[in-house]
């Protein structure tokens, strides 16, 4: 029997931070990736990561942290999000300061709680298989590793990063975790194939778990000046005449950096890492053609439509519409096509093309026309 | 040196109607295809048509038959053209009608009028080459033939019809006139090829030149019933008083047929028609692959952008963009591609199933989507 209870001492904590420059029309400044729902499911991506959460730490101990400009988009998601735990940040800092402001806060609180990070863009089908694995990390996070998730590999991915798994790990209750080798960037196709060929590669899903005074203290290790205007930060966050003028004074300040940098990587390199491979299925929605992949079960010839009102007649066309009007969108004959429309910009590309969008956000930004973006 | 006097005896028509269904969703119910720029020249093909013919028939001497409700948009693009020299259809009775009742019309003025018909949406750039043709066919209207002119093949196209020239014609002014062995429908690439390389075909352009009495002769021989009701109309129509009746009591009772089978051939078949052989460029701009090639010159590779307000990005892109709005379109590795964006349709396809475009109006038809036709 699966237990539904929470996990003791455990506390979710969801960045709701990036934009998805890949998924532009449709992800933009305004409606970031986490605001949409990219899989038909009716629900955002942010309210099934809150809802895959919510049974394994109890809902009254998750922790969101996003742009101040997104309160009101991530209340009406969420209403269930107690105030003390939504975390504005006044202008992005990146990950380090997103997940350790958290931390410090949370650490103020229940010195021992064990913190989980869990983008809020990512999508996971398998509730349970996620639970289990999330279990294995708490344990493994008790033990005072940090621990992170690495999934399975179901396919030679090139839009993925991968994680290089080590030995096996003596640690109670996490009977799979391994010590980390190293983190590798997204390969191409044919170092992708010889990764899985070995069985030691995991795809990196950029979840992190651990004690937060352990997270803090790596940190504070590689990154001291940062870790200390967090913890000036944490010192004032829950009084509420302190806090502000200790954002205005310390955030401007704060450096922006990727955890992968301050946490992930050092700590793989000192032995202090764990990583527990997960079998659940697992998609970071990437871009439009892991859109096409998740709506057509990965095989090719679907097409798939998003979008309330979408009103689509196609003619032997293959791939994804997002319609983000009620315009009608007619299709002949393309092949593995994107097309999103939305009110104020049109993307017609390919899945082949799909990690190329990104280009088009940077040359809008160029020139300029940041009326789109 | 060019002689640019009109024509003397000689009058145009241009049967403004047809929406243009393979140019949809540019073209409409309400936005045919001859009040669009397709040429990027900055004028409507039906003024580009009016600036071709003023010269050869003289202003006052064109007459535009049209569906009442294009009107205005007709009288805006033709602002020299007289009230009396146009011809509003109340429903669409093809092209015997519209010719015949404007050849009815005109021969009771003059008598020995000669007129020629042409298509009020084909686009020809080398007007001199266009009046010497015309030139020719008047002289052979002249001595009593029905002429159509035939565009000599510069490849071989599968989008038009053919026809297939027979022996010489000694006609006066007329030295490349040919009798007309046979209308050919449009053909697949093969038959095109071997047309082509008999050196007997051109393409058929749908311009008729004939004296008005001969015409309306040849529409009398094959359908009698039709020709009565034009000439009862014409014999009503310059009475403002008689008019109104007229139309009420005899349009909606005129058979609907094309020009083709009740003049050209069974003309052809009698040998009472010439065809003169064109050298000037011609297309009957009949999908979106031929704005294409217009406005690519031929080459493959480029990208065509139609739209006042177009603000197109395009990477490792070819093809066609019709912008109908300000959004913002970006293409990315699409080859062939055809964008047709407008407020309420957007059509994506590519040049080689451009034919194809038709289909989806006939389907919007079906499924009662006419909102969008």
């Amino acid at each position: 029997m699966v237990n539904q209870d929470p996990i003791s001492r455990f506390y979710s904590i969801i960045p709701a931070g990036g934009i998805g420059s890949r998924l532009w029309p449709l992800s933009r400044a305004d409606a970031p990736k986490f605001l949409h729902d990219l899989t038909g499911s009716g629900s955002t991506l942010l309210r099934s990561t809150w809802d895959r959460l919510a049974p394994i730490s109890g809902e009254q101990r998750i922790m969101v942290v996003t742009g101040r400009s997104h309160r009101a988009a991530v209340e009406k998601q969420l209403p269930e999000l107690e105030d003390r735990n939504i975390v504005l940040e006044v202008e992005p800092k990146d990950s380090t300061a997103a997940i350790g402001l958290a931390a410090a806060i949370l650490v103020r609180r229940q010195p021992d709680v064990i913190i989980g990070s869990f983008a809020a863009d990512h999508v996971i089908n398998d509730g349970r298989g996620f639970r289990r694995t999330v279990a294995e990390a708490v344990a493994a996070a008790d033990a005072g590793y940090i621990a992170t998730i690495g999934i399975t590999p179901t396919e030679p991915a090139i839009g993925f990063g991968y994680i290089h798994t080590g030995d096996a790990l003596t640690v109670d209750g996490a009977a799979h975790a391994r010590a980390v080798r190293s983190f590798v960037e997204k390969p191409d196709y044919d170092t992708a194939v010889g990764y899985l060929e070995t069985g030691d590669y995991v795809w990196n899903a950029g979840m992190f778990i651990s004690r937060a005074d352990v997270l803090l203290e790596e940190i504070g290790r590689n990154r001291p000046a940062l870790l200390a205007g967090l913890q000036e930060l944490a010192d004032a966050w829950d009084d509420p005449v302190l806090r502000g003028p200790a954002v205005d004074r310390i955030w401007p300040g704060l450096e922006k950096i990727a955890i992968d940098y301050t946490v992930a990587e050092p700590a793989a390199a000192a032995g202090r890492l764990a990583v527990i491979p997960g079998d659940f299925d697992w998609d970071d929605v990437g871009d439009f053609a892991a859109i096409a992949k998740l709506h057509n079960g990965g095989r090719a010839g679907g097409l798939a439509v998003l979008g309330e009102h979408a009103r689509v007649l196609a003619d032997a066309s293959s791939g994804v519409v997002v319609s983000g009007s009620d315009r009608v969108i007619s299709l002949i004959g393309v092949q593995d096509i994107i097309v999103v429309d939305t009110p104020d910009a049109l993307l017609v590309t390919t899945s082949q093309n799909a990690q190329r969008v990104k280009g088009v956000v940077d040359a809008l930004k160029l020139s300029g026309r940041n009326d789109v973006l």
